[in-house]
C-alpha cells in the first residue's frame, strides 16, 4: 500500500475489505461542524459490518467508525454553541424527528434512525463533518484517547439506567467483552455486586485483574453458583451481552422473583426463551439500544472522574493503516479487548 | 353413578378422571374458616390438571377448584375479622412467609407457594375449609354466582396493572378465551382501545357482541392491521394470553418503540422469541402471575359496579355432578366461555 500523508480515511469496501485512502474533507454546511478526529475505537458493530452483515445498510465505499474523540476544526453557519478548538465527542445518532418514536421523545431509537458511521460516513478519517446536535464537550481532565471510550461507556450507562440497578443488588453480566466489561463497571459504580460470565481466557484474566468475580460457564454451573451466593433467591438483574443461544436459555434461570434482564446483545435470529419462567417468577425483560443524551453526560462524568478503570480495557492503539489488523485480531479471538485507532497518525 | 345427597365433592383421581363422591367436612382449626361454597368456576388450570399435566403436584384423589364464592359456615379459633354468614370469596394462595420472595413482599409468587385447589383441597365441594387470610368480602350488590368471577377478574386486574395501561393506549390481546376476554374488559375499563386476536369462531362472535374489535389471525395480517390503525407506530401494549408459538413469534412485531408485552400465558416449553426486536425497539416483557390482594379488591369493585359485562362470559352453570361434562366441553372447543359449577346443587 502506498501511504499518502494528506487527509486519509478508512473505507469499508465490501466483504472483509478495508481501504485506507485519501479523502476530500467535506465543508461543514448549516448546523454542521468539522472535527479533526483524534481517536476512534473499534466496535463490535464495525466487526459485524466488516463481515458483510450490514451491506444492505452501507453505501460502499463508506468511512466507518463511531467511537470518536477530536477537536472542532471549523463550523458551519448557524452553529452558535461550538467553536474551533473545542474538544468534543460525537453521539452518532441522527434521528428523523418526525416518526412516531421521535414524536414520543425516543429519537435515539427513531424508526428511521441514521447511525453515523454505518448509514452515513464515520470517524475513521482525519477530518469528519457531523451535525452539531451530536456533540458533547470533552473536559480538559480527560485525554482525547480516553475520550474515545465515551461512546461505549454511554452504552453501558444506558443499559444500567434502564435496568434501574440499585446499591447492594446482585448483578450477572453474561458476556465479558468490551460492552459487558463496561456494563460490569457501571453496575459496580452503582453499588451492585457483579458476577461476569465469560468464556475467553484473556478476557477472564483481564476482568479478574480489574477486581471482578468472573466464571467460565462451560466450567462452572452458573445457576447453582448464583443461587448459592444469594441464599437461593437468585440474581436481581442479568445483563445479556453475549448474543448467544446458551445465554438466552439460561438468563431466566438466574433471576429472583421479579428479577430483570437487560437485553443488550444483538441476536441475529429468534432464540428459544423460557417464557414459563417469565410467568412463574414475574420476570421482566428490558430491551436496551444505544443511548440518550444524558447517558453521554454520565459517561463523560464517570470517565473524567476516573470512577472505574475504564482505560484498562484498552489493549492497543493502532495507526489508521492498521485498522484491518485490529478487526482481524478481534475476529480471531486474540488477546484483545478494546482497540483504539489513532486517526491523526 | 349413585348420587349421595349429603356433603359431596368433586375429586380429581388421575388422568381424565373426576369422581363426585361424599366427603367429610374438615373442622376449621386455628386461623381457618369453613365456607358453604356457592359457586366455583372452571379454570383453564383445572383443565390442565384434568389432562394429567400437574400430577406431580397433586396428591390424589384431590378436590380441585379455586374460582369460588360462598358463605362462612363456621370459624376456627383466633379468627376475629370474620363471622358465620359473611359472604366471601377466597384468594387461593397460601405463601410460606419465609422464602426470599415472601420476605421481599412478593408472597403471591412465593417460591414454595401452595395454590389452594391444586396443592391443597379446592372449592368443588359443599363445605370447604381455608385459611382466613385468604378471604375477601363479597358485597351485597354482587350475587354469589357472579362473585365466582372475582378470581379470574383479579387475574386480569393484575395483568393490566403490571402493564400500566393508560387511557387512550392501543392494546392487543392475543387469545380471547376467558382470561383474554377479562383482560380486554379491564384494559377497556382503563381507557385503552382494545383489539382481540382469537381463532375460535364462538369466542370471536361473543367478544364482538360485547363490543370488541376481534380478528382471526389466520385470516387477517395482524401486524399490518395494527400498523395501519396506529399510524405505523405499533401497539402500546400486547397481552399474550394464548400460550401459542405463533403468538410468541408475532408479539414483538406488534409493538411500538418501548411498547410492553404482558406475558400471561403458560408456555409448557421454551418458545422462539425475536430478541432482536426487543433490542431494536427497546421493548419490555413483563411476566404476570396470579394476583395480589389489591387486585382482588379491584376485581370486587369492578364486578359490584357492573363496570364491564363480565357476567356475559358465563355460558353455563352446571351442577357439581356435571363438572366432568364442563371440562370435556372446554376440551372439545365447544361453544363455551366460562362455565360455573353450582356447588350447592
Amino acid at each position: 500500500m502506498v501511504r499518502w500523508m494528506g487527509m486519509r480515511a478508512a473505507y469499508y469496501a465490501g466483504n472483509h475489505t478495508l481501504l485506507v485512502d485519501r479523502c476530500v474533507p467535506v465543508e461543514p454546511s448549516e448546523g454542521q461542524v468539522r472535527i479533526r478526529v483524534s481517536h476512534c475505537g473499534i466496535c463490535g458493530t464495525d466487526l459485524h459490518l466488516y463481515h458483510g452483515k450490514m451491506d444492505h445498510r452501507v453505501k460502499m465505499p463508506q468511512v466507518i467508525g463511531h467511537e470518536s474523540s477530536g477537536v472542532i476544526e471549523s463550523i458551519g453557519s448557524s452553529v452558535t454553541e461550538w467553536n474551533p478548538g473545542d474538544r468534543v465527542t460525537v453521539r452518532p445518532l441522527d434521528p428523523c424527528g418526525a416518526c412516531p418514536a421521535c414524536r414520543a421523545g425516543n429519537g435515539h431509537v427513531c424508526q428511521k434512525l441514521k447511525f453515523i458511521g454505518i448509514d452515513t460516513p464515520g470517524a475513521f478519517q482525519a477530518l469528519w463533518t457531523v451535525p452539531a446536535h451530536t456533540l458533547h464537550r470533552v473536559p480538559e481532565s480527560l485525554t482525547l484517547a480516553h475520550a474515545a471510550l465515551i461512546e461505549p461507556v454511554a452504552v453501558a450507562c444506558h443499559d444500567v439506567r434502564l435496568g434501574e440497578v440499585k446499591p447492594g443488588e446482585y448483578a450477572v453480566v453474561l458476556g465479558g467483552g468490551p460492552i459487558g466489561a463496561l456494563v460490569a463497571m457501571v453496575a459496580r459504580q452503582k453499588g451492585a455486586n457483579v458476577l461476569v460470565s465469560e468464556v475467553n481466557p484473556f478476557r477472564i484474566g483481564l476482568l479478574r485483574k480489574l477486581g471482578f468475580e468472573v466464571v467460565n460457564p462451560r466450567e462452572t454451573d452458573l445457576v447453582s453458583l448464583v443461587n448459592s451466593q444469594t441464599g437461593d433467591a437468585g440474581a436481581d438483574i442479568v445483563f445479556e451481552v453475549s448474543g448467544s443461544d446458551p445465554a438466552a436459555a439460561i438468563m431466566t434461570d438466574l433471576l429472583r422473583v421479579r428479577g430483570r434482564i437487560v437485553l443488550v446483545a444483538v441476536f441475529s435470529k429468534p432464540a428459544p426463551v423460557n417464557l414459563h419462567r417469565f410467568f412463574w417468577r414475574e420476570l421482566r425483560l428490558i430491551g436496551a439500544r444505544v443511548y440518550e443524551p444524558g447517558d453521554f453526560d454520565e459517561a463523560i462524568a464517570l470517565l473524567a472522574a476516573n470512577a472505574q478503570p475504564f482505560q484498562d480495557l484498552i489493549t492497543g492503539v493502532y495507526p489508521l493503516d492498521d485498522l484491518q489488523r485490529g478487526l482481524s485480531e478481534m475476529d480471531s479471538g486474540a488477546d484483545v479487548m478494546k482497540i483504539l485507532v489513532d486517526c491523526a497518525s
